[in-house]
């Protein structure tokens, strides 16, 4: 095995996020891009067909919206079903790994929502004091 | 008050994430970048000198480790400390903000890192399938 081979195996087996060509920063990528973390915690709520999740998902575009979930998809966190019926019915839906990497999703920005008076008070605090040496 | 005050009165007493103009999203936005998620996941493992914290998140540039520190330290999440030395030092550490959003972060990063050899095989799964419909 080339060192290089030998370099990609650890990484596999062991994930680090803080090594530059681990996997696992390409998959927290995709998983906190801006429509990436909302796209997965509307599916929290439950299941959605694609219009519904894209008024939930306030701002995406279409094309954004698909490209986001295809990626989900592939990553194996969402599920596309078609239902057989007239005219055929898409359903988006959490698989079990997107409802466990969903709930740590939905805890952070549960955090982020009630910390966002906070935030708001350092930024001006930030903005208001005199520019630094 | 007019309509805009009172949506962005309303929007910052409840944040929702899914409302387009929330300034949640904002937040959650400097927070879940590349960097911005790495130097707050280095920062949970204690202080950091500016290299230091440079070689520990792997591949960043110095210009945008300076920058994502930079948004960290406004939005309260970093603190940057300079110590009276020759030459003097410059360290960051996490606020109690940044500690208790920092270990979220840690739990969805370690969640994510788990995950790699199943997202994988996920990936070879969808890639390997025929074109749909």
């Amino acid at each position: 095995m080339s060192t290089d081979e030998s370099a990609a195996q650890d990484a596999f087996l062991e994930a680090d996020v803080f090594a530059r060509n681990c996997g696992s920063r390409d998959v927290l990528q995709n998983l906190t891009s801006r429509w990436g973390l909302l796209a997965l915690l509307a599916l929290t709520e439950g299941d959605y067909r694609f219009n519904a999740l894209r008024r939930r998902v306030d701002g995406v575009s279409e094309r954004m919206l698909s490209q986001t979930l295809q990626t989900l998809e592939r990553d194996g966190f969402v599920t596309r079903t078609v239902l057989q019926s007239i005219p055929p019915r898409v359903e988006y839906s959490l698989t079990d790994l997107g409802r466990a990497v969903g709930a740590s999703v939905e805890g952070l920005i549960e955090q982020v929502e009630a910390a966002v008076p906070e935030v708001m008070s350092a930024r001006e605090r930030y903005d208001d004091r005199p520019p630094r040496d």
